[in-house]
């Protein structure tokens, strides 16, 4: 086997890894918490069934492929909660060195590529990091509404913490943000969300 | 909310339930066993990353969405072991079933869409669907061989079966096809495969 390949490979076997690492959102029927690789993938079909709601026009290709890629650094840097203050303080030092230790495995030109996909979808400025962006909060939305707002009750999370995040919907899509105010309503009415 | 966007994210609730659909391959570090919707997600990235060993010019975009999409009639249908000759036999059926039922839920255009695309992955005659196909094949495998073949040695398989499962990797990819010769020559000596 050449170098190229074994490289590769490597990076396919280390991934690997990320379907052990938690979220704090539950699969829906109250199930158990999902981990970042199922996550990955939901957002992915979710970006390709949806995309018809982009504000702009969006190559879907990189949508994907941001939403598959935008969490292999918790590999090494562990899930950090959108709620939790401490953590996320510290979040771009811990990312960082795993973005460098984990893509550095593949090949040079597609550590390269893959890095700039990473920070693309970070940097949230181009019409297809904000869609996945806004896939990346809608999903675990869909989820928790579904479960009644449990992860906002355990968590105590408020409205305005949720809306914070969310309002990042908008620049993505303003119609898929329309459908996150309505079920944000709702949960606010329930007192799911404090 | 409109019909259109209801059915949408209908569906995109109802695929949550893939990841409750646990397959026979456990994750490397002799894991749990792994379910189909970390295995989807790690096919479409594994397609990325080794798109250029592809034998004919493929549509990466199509590739991803068929190993996103390929296990979804599963959640009806429940996976089926590649070296189980009794539930190989009633597959076809209960998978029909299922995609009718579960992509009737999209808009008519994307339960169309999604249809072919599963059934074009079924059919393995594109290019596209052949290395889709490679994928589904490789996945598993290089788990299985970082486990030393733990999973061939719990189901007793033979050399023979694996070969007769693997020998369609050849079609999508013969450079993949070599490295899967040699990691199964390895396993064989090692006593893994009969």
């Amino acid at each position: 086997m050449d170098t190229r390949i074994k490289q590769q490979l490597s990076f396919a076997l280390e991934i690997d890894k990320l379907k052990n690492i938690f979220r704090q959102t539950h699969l829906s029927g109250n199930g158990r918490s999902e981990n970042d690789a199922e996550h990955s993938w939901h957002m992915a079909i979710m970006a390709y069934i949806l995309k018809e709601y982009a504000n702009e026009k969006i190559d879907i290709t990189r949508v994907m492929l941001m939403c598959l890629l935008h969490d292999i650094v918790e590999i090494d840097a562990g899930d950090t909660y959108a709620y939790d203050a401490e953590m996320l303080s510290s979040q771009k030092e811990r990312e960082d060195a795993a973005k460098e230790r984990i893509f550095s495995i593949l090949p040079e030109s597609q550590k390269n590529e893959f890095i700039a996909l990473f920070d693309e979808f970070e940097a949230c400025e181009t019409a297809e990091a904000k869609f996945a962006r806004a896939m990346d909060n809608l999903q675990p939305l869909l989820l928790n509404h579904s479960n009644n707002g449990s992860d906002w009750r355990k968590h105590k999370v408020t409205a305005e913490q949720v809306y914070n995040r969310q309002n990042k919907t908008k620049a993505g899509s303003s119609t898929l943000f329309e459908v996150t105010d309505a079920i944000l309503k709702e949960n606010i009415k329930k007192g799911n969300l404090q």
